[in-house]
């Protein structure tokens, strides 16, 4: 989604796929095979795969990610030989380990749920103590939830992330951590109203944009509706939101992209996640923004001036497509186009498989529960059966 | 410009450019090199010239365009083996030829200048006669203009056009359609009060979508601001010039974009020009309208249900970049990104020459005088100098 606001702009756009049957290298000319993981791969990346005009290789001026598995000391590496790297790695890092961004937040005073780092069943049960349920507690069923434990380390949408009401539920993670696993960390579980997304832009200059604060609907662990802006959301929240994702981003010396996902609490804001990307809670700003999430990204890392990050209509509401019962998500292009001649239908080019994000659908307008259900109704199309999440016949 | 469009939607794009270098070659990544005056090339295209999934080639669904200049029988060659051809070579010919054009036009009581083809100095003496100023008319400088001839094929952008005041002006034309080159026809010299232009997609299926009618000025017979909807346009004109793009649409069965660009002239409107691709004229649709030209193509010629049409914003403009003083005219992209961080622009990844397409930067808003200044302050910074059209200093 990053190719079109590269192209208007002049940019040319290299990108590192995972195969060539990549989403990316469906659209994107100039996409070397290799993995991010890969050291020897990020430095041809950098390098220049392909000849340029010239016929030589053409190196890269700024190298940046849309998603944080690359290595810090690769980074490390290729931004002291003279690459831009954006954001740097000591920056990234507090997207890639949940330990290190916490301890960063809390140094930083941004409100964040209670946490502790815990190394063991015992450190775990002191959490739950202080921060879970009282225990025992004969109103609350054996096995009612007390807790959150994360891996520090990779995971995503709901993956590396249990809800525990003992220490025991995480035996298997402990044993993995004790075996070179990622460590671990517990949460309280925090009793949110909703969950509001903040997504911002800074510059190597020091300048930072934020865009309208969203309300993002999450199921199973994994984000289906955003509205943009948040429905309701008192002056206050949205300000003090705002100010949080700004005070990240400085605190954190971030480059580019960045989406804060928040609890809402009582009108009051907790940080959950970070990306340092452009993140799914931002692709409404596609159609529904001045300055899309992926132009501004480009902006920022170039260090160029940014965007206008205004709406561009009363309310615009996203629906992600998550699994499909066609056998290709196009199948349903004549009927989805057909049912609403205004809905944005956004594939990202993949095979359909349970659950899995297979693009998106924006609708624009005036009158927010049209809106919404205009786009429930046309990602339902796309989707082909019931329900948010249609996990398909063969639900693997 | 199709591209983005594309990936959205799903749909495999495979390009025949012109160069490695050409700007789509830059943006699509499934994109051979070939002449479309090339019926081996346009047959490669069709055929696949790329691995496919499979590993095998895969053909083509639909072939369609992005200029006229594709030689009608290898099109109803390729139609005749099974591809869809859209718009189809009887449609296409006439944007190739502006006498088979003019005619079809006249047949179906569209509103035209008056016209004849002339194929000597007698007869285009005798249209001149006829249509032109009375000769001699002592209250005329001698030199007067008298009408308008062009060539029947291969003009674009001001060039196969001459406004003339006797037959001998265009002796070199009658000299070189006398050796084969193009037949010659000649316009009366219309008084208009502005260009409008109509965009119109039509699927085989038979839909038809007109957007909003635009204003279009033209310096040196090259586009330079387009302004969306046509400023002070009356609700008749504004019915009468959609309703004529409709019907030349059905009428000459165009399918895809059709763009029609007219003369107002006293709130009556005369058809000029004819292209059956996404226009200039239509540039603005990309952010200023719900569907672009770009998908509505898409969706049209994949005979889709086609999209909402309707404009976005109060007004849009648009401004050509029209040559540059820069080297490269990203060198402008800070300065214009910092200057207005609201306009949208769109380069094309074209080496600078004087007076060249180099793209375009869009402007939405509430307030037409603003949003028209902004649109062409940024065009100027981008082109670098000063005047609408900056031929730089090496003007060739």
């Amino acid at each position: 989604m990053m190719a079109a606001p590269a192209a208007a702009l002049g940019v040319h756009l290299r990108v590192l796929a995972e195969s060539e049957r990549a989403s990316a290298a469906q659209v994107v000319a100039d996409a070397p095979v290799g993995k991010a993981a890969d050291d020897d791969a990020l430095r041809a990346l950098v390098a220049g795969d392909v000849p340029g005009a010239s016929g030589d290789p053409v190196p890269a001026d700024v190298l940046t990610f849309e998603h944080e598995h690359v290595p810090g000391d690769s980074l490390r590496a290729i931004a002291a030989e003279g690459t831009s790297v954006q954001p740097g790695a000591d920056a990234l890092v507090h997207a890639q380990d949940k330990i290190v961004m916490r301890a960063r937040l809390s140094e930083l005073n941004v409100p964040v749920p209670r946490w502790a780092a815990v190394g063991s069943q015992g450190e775990l049960a002191e959490f739950l103590a202080a921060v879970g349920h009282p225990d025992p507690d004969p109103s609350l069923p054996d096995r009612a939830p007390r807790a959150v434990v994360k891996t520090s380390r990779g995971g995503y949408d709901g993956k590396g992330v249990r809800v525990v009401a003992e220490p025991a539920d995480v035996d298997d993670w402990f044993a993995a951590a004790a075996a070179g696993g990622p460590a671990l960390l517990a949460e309280e579980l925090v009793p949110f109203t909703r969950e509001l997304a903040v997504l911002a832009a800074r510059s190597p200059s020091g300048e930072v944009h934020t865009w309208p604060v969203v309300e993002s609907l999450q199921v199973e662990g994994v984000c289906y509706l955003v509205t943009a802006p948040a429905p309701d959301l008192s002056p206050e929240t949205e300000r003090a939101a705002r100010e949080i994702a700004v005070q990240v981003a400085e605190g954190l010396d971030v480059t580019g992209v960045l989406a804060v996902e928040m609890f809402e609490v009582n009108g009051s804001v907790l940080v959950n996640e970070l990306a340092m990307r452009p993140h799914n809670s931002g692709h409404w700003t596609i159609d529904g923004s001045v300055t899309s999430q992926f132009e501004q990204h480009l902006r920022a890392v170039l260090d160029l001036p940014l965007g206008d990050t205004a709406a561009r209509a009363p309310w615009t509401v996203m629906a992600n497509v998550l699994g499909s019962a066609h056998d290709q998500v196009t199948d349903a292009l004549a009927d989805v186009t057909a049912a609403d001649p205004g809905a944005k239908v956004h594939l990202y080019g993949k095979d359909v498989r349970p659950g899995r994000k297979l693009g998106h659908v924006t609708v624009s307008g005036a009158d927010l529960e049209q809106v919404r259900a205009r786009a429930e109704a046309a990602a339902a199309i796309l989707r082909g059966g019931p329900g948010p999440i249609y996990w398909g016949e063969s639900d693997g």
